[in-house]
Parts: C-alpha cells; structure tokens; sequence
C-alpha cells in the first residue's frame, strides 16, 4: 500500500511514521510538512532518521497513495480532505483532526466555528472500530479518526451503557476524570508546557469547557440510545504519553438488586466488559488497576471496572498511550479495516516498559 | 520552645526537622528514629546535614520538651502519646499518625483494628485550623493531625457545604478524584514506586476503598450538619510532592436559581470562598486553575472553585504540597496555635518555582 | 525459531520478551522465573499481558530449544550456562550476565569473586557485533552479552582507537563520562531509586571503580591493540530508560597537524565515524548531539563525535537505550547472527518519541 | 533594606522574590518587568502570590533603593547597571547577567559582542564569596554574580588548585563535565524544552563552546595563579533546579609520592577540602556522592571530592540549586555581605527532599 502523510511535523504525523515507517507492506509515498519543507526527516525528528525520508512541502503524488492521513490543525484538514476526495477518486482520507467528528454541523460549529467541508459530514465514517466496526470498511473514503480523550473514556464506559447484552448498567449521567500526558497538547510551544514549569506538577484544566466534550456525548448517546449527560475534567500530568479516564456514574437499580455483595459484584463487572469486548483485539480488561506506562508507546487500552456498592458507583479506569490507541495507532487500526487487513497488522507490538 | 520529634526517618518527621530546624524559637531537643540511632541525621538525610544532629533510638528527654511530633506509624503513635501525656504533664503532642483522627471508636477499628488508647479519643483535637480554630489553643494538649487528602478535599469544598455564610450551595453527595504525589506513600520501599516503573507513568488506587475517606466523612458531617455521601478516588501521579483534589458536586436548586450566567457564577462562587476563607492565612483562592508546584514547599493551599451551570456541577479544585500542609506544616501550624503565636511563625515560605 | 528466557522477572528478561514475543519466526517456548513460578506473566508485567505466557519456575524444555537467553545474576548465569551447554548439544546459549565476558580469568575473580564455570571463558564470544562480528556466527555457541556501558562507550571511542582506516585518532587515555537510566540498576527496590528520591535529582556513583571498568578496557585494547588507560564515572540520572557517554581524549599530533579548523575537522571526524560504521545498521553517525530519547525502546545507538582543537580533545558523545542496544536488543542482535538471519530481523523498530 | 529587582518575569528574578519576600528585614520596593507592567505578580508567578506585589514597568524609585538586583538579558544589564550607578549614589547593584563577570574586555567581547559599559569592569567584583570574600564588602557598589556553572565547577576545584594550604593536588589541565537542570536555561520557550520532548531524556550540548568557560578559567587562574586548561562539556538533565559537575584532573606528583592506599588518599582529600572551606556556610563537604535534590532550593554547595589513584586522577563532584546558590541565592549572599550583615542571613532554609 502506498501511504502519505500530511503534517508530519506535528507529534501525530511523527507517530504515524514511526508506525508505518517499518512495514513492509507499506511504502511512505511522501511525509508533507510545510514548515519544514525540503528537509530531511531527521532533522525534524532524530528518532526518524534511519527511515531516511524527505519532508515535503505539499502534496504531490495524492493519486498514487491508497492513504492520506491528515494529521493538521482543524478547518484546514477539512479543506486538504476535501480536495483530495475530489480529485482522487481511488484515495482514502483518514483525518486526525476534528473536522468530521461531530455529525452534527451546528455542534460543530459552536465549538469550532464555521466548517470548510460540511458536505462531507454524512460520508464521514467516526474511526472508533470498538463501537463502529461495522461502517469501517472497504467502501468507507472518509474516517473521522476520534480524539483521545473521547477513545480512552468511551470505551471505558461502553459495556455499562449498552444494551448489547442486557440493561444498561448505569445511569445516563457520567463524571469523566481524566489525566492526559503532555504530548496530547501537541508540539507548540506554551509557558505551561515549558520542561521546568511542568515537571513535578499537574493541574486541572478546560474546567469551563473542553471540545471533546460533545464528542463523547455524541457517542455515548450512540450507544446508550438517548442522551447521555457528561461532566468531563481533563488534567495534565508530568509524563509525555499516557492516558486515565477514571468514569463515575451511578449503578442502576437493577444491578444493585442483582448483586449485594462487593467482590461478587467487581468481578461480574469485569467479566461483563470482558464479553463486551471478546472480539476487540486492542482492549483488554485487566484484574488490577492499570499504569498509563503498561500501554505506553502500544496500541492497546486497558480497563479496569469496579463497583463501589455503598457508594451505588461505577468505577471504571481506563488507560491509553494518547499518541498511539489515542491517535496514530487508532488511525492505523481503521487503515488496517479499510484495507480489508486484520485489525492487527503491524500495530500488536507491547508497552514499552518500563 | 523545645520540640521533639519522633519518627525522624520518614518523610513526614524529616519535613518537620525542615521546617523546624531553622527557626530561632525552636531547638531541636531530640529527633528518634530507632532503625538509625547513633547516625548523624545527615547520614540519613544529607539535606538536613547542616542541622548537625544525631539520631537517638529513643525519647529521654521528654519531660523537657513543650512540644513532640509523633511520626510514627499508627498503633505505635497511640502508644507513644499515651505514654507521654501519662508521663509529662507540661508536654503538648501533635500525633501526625491516624490514631486519633476518628472520633468513632468502631469506624477507627474498622479501617485500622484495635484501638490502643482509645479513652483518649475525646481529648483528641483534629487539627484542621480552617475548620477547627476555635478547639485548637493553648489548653489542648493532644493534636490528631489531618491526613494530607483529607486536608485537600475539605478544604476545597468546605464553604460549599457550610451554612455560615448562608445556604450550603451544593448537595450533600460528593466525588472526589484526588491526585497525590509519591511522597505521600512513605519512604518505604514498594515495586510500584520503584523509579523504573513510576515515572512518565500515573494509575487509580485504593478503588475499594481507603483509609482517608472516614475522616473525610466525618469532617464534612461536621461542617455539613448532618452526613454527607462521598466518593473518593486516589491516584498516584508521577511527581514527589504535590496533591490535587478535584471535587464534584450538584449545585442546589437554590443557587441554580439565583445564578444563570455562567462566568458570573463561577465569579461568585470565588468570591463565596474568598469570603469564608477571609481570615485563614493558608488558604488562597485562586483566579485560575492551580498547578500543585505553585504550593511546593509551602504550607499554602490554593483553591480554585468554579460551576459548570449546563451539567448543573459544581467543581472544586485544591492543591498542597502533601508533606507541608499535607502533614508537617499543618502540624507546625497547630503547634503555633497551641503555643499561642502567630499561625504563620515560621510557615509563610513561598512555592518553589519553578 | 524456539527461544527460552531465564530470569524473566528481571528488567532484561522482560526487555526479551517484548521484543520476541510478536516476531513470526519466533515461539517463546519457555519464560523462566523462579519468584514468579506458576504466575501469568501478565501478573508480573502487565504490558507483556497480551502474550498470554505462564512464567515457569525452571527450564524444563531446555534440549528442544534453539536458543536460551539467560538474563540471571552473575554466577547463577554461568551455572547454568554450563549446565544447558553440556545436556542439550544444539542449543545456543545468550548470557546475559557478566559472567563471560572478561577473558582473563583473574580480572574476573576480582571484581566478581570465584568463577563457576572458567573452563567456558575459551569458548565464550563478546557479543558486541560492531567490533566482533567475525567471531560471532552459527558455530558460536556461547555469547557473552555486554553491559550497557562498555556497549554504549565502547561504540563512542572505538573509531577514534582503531588503526582499520589510518592511524589512531586518539591517544590511548580516556575520560568516559556516562549517565544511565535508572532502569539499568535493575528491578530490586533500593532506597536511593525509592521514586519521590530520584525524582528531579541526579548523582554520581561509583567513584572509586565499577564493574564494567575492566569489560571496558578488554575491548578498548582489542581495538587499539595494546592498553588503553581508562577513567569511567557512571551517573544516575532521572529517567527510566537511556543511555549517554561523553568521551574525552586527547587528539593525536597526526590529527592536530592535519586540522587547523575547527568545523572543518568536526565534519572530518563525523566523516571518518561514518566510514567506519559503514556497514553496521544500528549505528547512526549524527549531525547534531543526541538525546537519549531518540533511541528509547530502539536498538540503534546515535553517535555525535566531535572535536575542541583549542583544547586538543576528541569529544565523543553516544547515546542507546541501556536496555536495549544496552542489553536485550543487542542479545538478540546476537542470536540473529547465530541463527544466520539479517542482523536487523524483528530489531528495526524506531525510537519512542516524545 | 528596600530592594528592587529589575527582570522579575524570569526564574532567577522570581527566585530573587522568594527568598527576599518573607525576609522581615527587607522591603521589596519594586519588582520590574516590562513585559507584565500593571499585572499582579501572581498572574505571572502564582507561588508569589501571597506577596501581593504588583509588576512595575520600569524602575521609578531606585534612588531609595539600597540594593538593586538586575536579572536581565547581557547589554541590557550593563545599560540599567551604569545608570544606576551614575545616578543613585547611595544604591549598590547586583548584577546577575555575564556583563561584569570577565574582567578583560577583549574575552567579554568575543563571547558576547561590543560591552555597553566597559569603563565599569575595574570597579565591578565578581561575587562568588568562598573565593573573593575580602573584595564583598560594605564599599562594593557593583557585583557581578557569577554564572551557575562557574559557581559550581569552580568550588568543586578550588582546594586542589589553591597554595593556601600547601602545594596544588593537581595539574593544571581540568575536564568539567557538568549536568544542569533546565530552568537554567531559562523561562524563554524552546523547542528542546518543550515537556514532552525533554522529559525522560538527556542530552549533552555546548560541544562546541559554552560561554562559562571563560569565566570559569578567570577564577581558576586567579586560585592558581597561572592559566589553567579547562575542558567544560555542560548537559541538560530532566529536571528543573539542580546542577552537578564532575571535574577530572591529574594529581599531582607529590601527591602521588605521598598517597599510595587509595582509601586513605580519599579521605586526606575530604579533610583538605574541608579545612579549605571551613569558614564558609554554604560549603559542605560530604562524605557519600551527592545527589542534586539535597541541595533544591538551599544555598548550599555539597562538594565530594575523591581520589583514583589507580588512573592517578582526582574526582571532585559538586552539586548546588543552579537558581539559589547557582544564581539568586548566591546574590543575596552577596548583599549580605555587601550589607555588613552575616552571610547566610536569610538563605539557611535546607534542602526541599524528597
């Protein structure tokens, strides 16, 4: 297959070469990176340098490539994906970025104004294959790759919202307490990111508001089958990769009925997301609260649900390298879909750890 | 005054030997720690080497000291205090263990077993000045002082459960998803926080339950009137010192009704803090999310209180240093009271930043 | 291929598995951990979960195994180095130990007391494939797998030694000043790697001799071809996984007299690295100074020579990850080149970064 | 004493703060920062927000001043410093840029370009008190503070280079490999200090020349009394305050004659370094190889100096606070002294560990 990269200078375009760089049923057509144009890779990110790769200045051989990841800020993905649909008809787009996320262009809008390409919103297929698989196929053109935050908390709180294999388990009314590395905020340099000022320190942030927010709400509703309602709190931490979603909600009256005792019921839950997710390679739920380093640099999410019966809680943890599952690893995994390949072609290697 | 402290070779008396050790009101009469008796203080911690002390394996002067600081593990800590306040009439203790923090004999039992001293319990002040100010003065001899979550939590959503400004402003069901730094669990060796393996990494624990939340409880029962639910999630977080405790809650109706601007509300609420927290040197409320390095090393506790009127939440964040106002400095700051001096004598260091 | 760790509970056993447990040709066939007896491996190192293996409590397939890496203690290494060699003629041995890697019998003895098994020395080859490659091919049976340093300083100054493409660079004293990831001191808990300890901290240790000193000298000599005096001062540094050497020795009169320019002999140098490195795959001859992170979770090691005329010195700078091109990756560099396949095999994955 | 400090937008101006700010004998007149003219110093550095100073554009009242600190970039320290001087004839300055810090002008300006005030460098002292303590006194009006590297590499050689007590231990011919955390690079945003790129990641720099090497070979000359050769190779390491330089010379013959147990000469040169230092505070010569957060946020230097007598070297590891007493505190030591006050007048506090 033949692949480009467009916005390879960001860390998401340097993760997906680092993926891609090394399969040999891949060739990297081009690595597209404005700012660095004419450059070797290398020089832009060292770790890249045995690939011996050229950036380039745009886009030059979009016909030749089966696979366009746009890894670039929004508004101007939308506009790069849409010219290539256009003009290339055999090409697949795989956005990394936001602009096809949310299905509706209102919500859309209201959070990140007006849309270059709304036309393509209904095309859009949202690359989350744990609850999506099924659209995620050799006719799709289009995936809207899912934010990080969005993958790590809605696979944690799926099972327990779905009607897949019984009631749902919690009630519609989740707090969503999440901890992102830093990497997660991207390249650009910012005083709070500066390596003093951020090392041995964390904070709370977006508490007015998050732009992932009504992207979790859009696929928590998907899979519950009415709204759900989302307090989410991302925090940062001193590391580069990793994520934690820590998931409260509210047991349903049904399931503290059915179970009274605490250890009983703990591992009910782990045994019920467990069969949620017999057929998801890249999820495992695991006996023992996770560390963020066990997925580190890997495509997989861990889980760890629990319950909390005096407190009549959910608690569900889940965790995610956001670079790779929560970003390039992920895009990966619908490329690998796309393509009619296994899901785990190229993406099954382990956490780096420690 | 003289002081000793006893438990020198954790970080909890080696902090208080920080803070102490320099003040011109306060000699440094002994400082015991059994497993290193005889060893210069600097062998074991070479930061206070300039302090020129000597461990001893046991208290002999005790009669002589006007204060000690028991930091010591529980059971041990109870025994010792007994012994002393037995044996010294004039000598003051500041218990930095959780022996006397539960004023419910059976709730101490439950989480830490047999009570070794418990007709001591009614004498026992908690040690949380913001709160308990008025109990906290030169006729108590016996200080429990507050566990470092606790004391992070409680303050944060103190003035939102109280009524002595006017209504309690949120419902009485809290979450409270806490972030510690490593110190806080001790200087004793344990896999998970072998460098290796806890830096760039972060993990949920205690998700059955801990030790803190009691003592939460009872705290916000007290300030509350009557009980209140709470949900309490620690994490660990890669970084030494620090704690952040970001709280949720359901604003009441009350407030919900008198408030639908969201800046405006979250304006108010900080004002509400300020307010109640007008008269306590430690506390600031702050005008921007804190990062726990800000208080690194200091006694202060910044809080930063806002509302998320949409998802009908309040959301309170706190942070501490958890060995300072998390332990030895809330500890120097109730010998202070206890002593009659300012509550700020030898506290009112600054952040170290960055 | 069937391949068996020994010592899979240790940091490089664990290093092993990642890094064959997802090759094709390769099928774990034992992973041997005495502590951990009976225990899924995912129980000791969640990240190798998805592999799915039960850690064994000794070999017990060791005659149907092409290769047994062995990744113990010293001693207990060569003890069963020479147990495997004797019972099961076609298996290779991988020791991972120092165990045989110093020739000289009595070097050995001083640093690590009596040998177990000196009779193996002769037949012993020191897997370090950049120097001794010829030596180590499908009739080796044993390997002697290096230590982090001598790998890490050994690559930075060989060039610099070596008459195979002119006259040494160098003269034959050397200052080697290495930081290591704290991974290297391996898993046991020790209080000085407690991680609210070495967090934002930094050290020197082994300053009056370390172990890898004499593994250092042996090779330096092979390559100059008579002794080479040899100052070594290993750091401690805050991360888990890295390596840095920087190199200082004085410049020989040939060089000085043939470069008067400063850049114009840095180029030369790296030219003359480059030319010397020419056919070995890991080794990157780079253009600006190296950050261990470039080659975290990689088997390649990054070397920036360069030299200070004004001062007479070559300054030599390279960096790898110490537990891979530091010790697991490179073992199984070895067993590529004694099973015959590309040095690269399974081995090419790019570093993790940011 | 009133104060003022001119860069209070940096670390080392915000250091300044700290320290000076709870110091009951000192009045911050005004804290200048262009860039944050009009702010509330807790919008720029919320750690000093309990100080409730607000941000002057520029100076306005130095003549009251009795102390001016300048923390601002080369050139334009010189410009405000001869200002200053001309006209407030009561004010002395403390400057903490490079600009007084070479006395031959031709060296300032290879280094740093044309000097803005060269008829100043006569009066100007270089403020490093454990070796120029008799020119810091109450007639100094100008203090060039030294640089971080120079301070620590500088008091790690001192003793071996000096005739004080005897003939020099070693040759003149040192090679200073020193570590520095990043916030002496400052608070201006870099790409390689972006957090995510410069955690779990170190990196040696200045390969080529650093800008304290002359500085650095100023003072070793004056202590030795003739030039002294001097290799200096700086690194950045992941953390925020904390500088070690390991310094390597050759001993001395009559050293040599006179050591021949190795344990014995380690210890001689403990003691000599110790009765070389034995007036001065801020020194302390240890008897275990120092780590860096023994010293965060103190003014103490903690030197270990040993011996190879095998490879006929010294070893001399020192450790400071870059920011305290590798620039801040170490300025206010010198205003102590400039002041007639005791020198560690306010700078006592103890290392902030863990």
């Amino acid at each position: 297959m033949k692949v480009s990269i467009v916005g390879i200078t960001g860390y998401v375009g340097a993760e997906l070469a680092r993926l891609l760089g090394r399969r040999p049923d891949v060739e990297l057509l081009e690595v597209v990176g404005r700012s660095a144009a004419g450059q070797p890779l290398s020089k832009v990110f060292p770790n890249l340098g045995p690939l011996n790769l050229t950036v380039s200045g745009e886009l030059q051989r979009q016909n030749e490539a089966d696979f366009i990841f746009l890894a670039l800020p929004h508004h101007a993905s939308a506009e790069t994906a849409a010219a290539i649909l256009e003009q290339s008809p055999s090409t697949k787009v795989i956005d990394m970025s936001a602009d096809f996320r949310l299905r509706d262009r209102a919500t859309y809008e209201k959070w990140y104004g007006a849309h270059p390409a709304a036309y393509l919103l209904p095309e859009a297929v949202y690359g989350l294959p744990e609850i999506y698989r099924d659209k995620i196929n050799p006719q799709t053109r289009l995936i809207a790759n899912p934010g990080c935050y969005p993958t790590c908390s809605t696979l944690a709180l799926a099972p327990a919202l779905s009607s897949r294999l019984g009631q749902p388990i919690i009630e519609p009314d989740v707090i969503i307490n999440a901890l992102s590395g830093t990497s997660g905020a991207g390249r650009g340099l910012k005083q709070n990111l500066h390596y003093p000022e951020m090392t041995s320190s964390t904070t709370a942030y977006g508490l007015e508001g998050h732009r992932h927010l009504p992207e979790i709400e859009q696929t928590l509703q998907d899979i519950y089958g009415s709204p759900v309602s989302v307090s989410f709190t991302p925090h940062l931490v001193p590391l580069s990769r990793g994520m934690l979603a820590t998931c409260y909600a509210r047991l349903s009256d049904s399931f503290l009925s059915a179970h009274t005792d605490q250890a009983e019921a703990s591992r009910a839950i782990r045994e019920y997301y467990r069969e949620f997710y017999a057929n998801d390679p890249f999820v495992q739920v695991v006996d023992e609260s996770p560390y963020t380093k066990q997925v580190a640099g890997s495509n997989y999410c861990f889980i760890y649900p629990t319950v909390n019966l005096a407190g009549r809680r959910l608690i569900s943890v889940a965790v995610v390298d956001n670079l790779t599952k929560g970003a390039a690893g992920e895009g990966i995994q619908n490329m690998n879909l796309l393509a009619g390949l296994p899901e785990t072609t190229g993406l099954d290697m382990l956490g780096l750890y420690p």
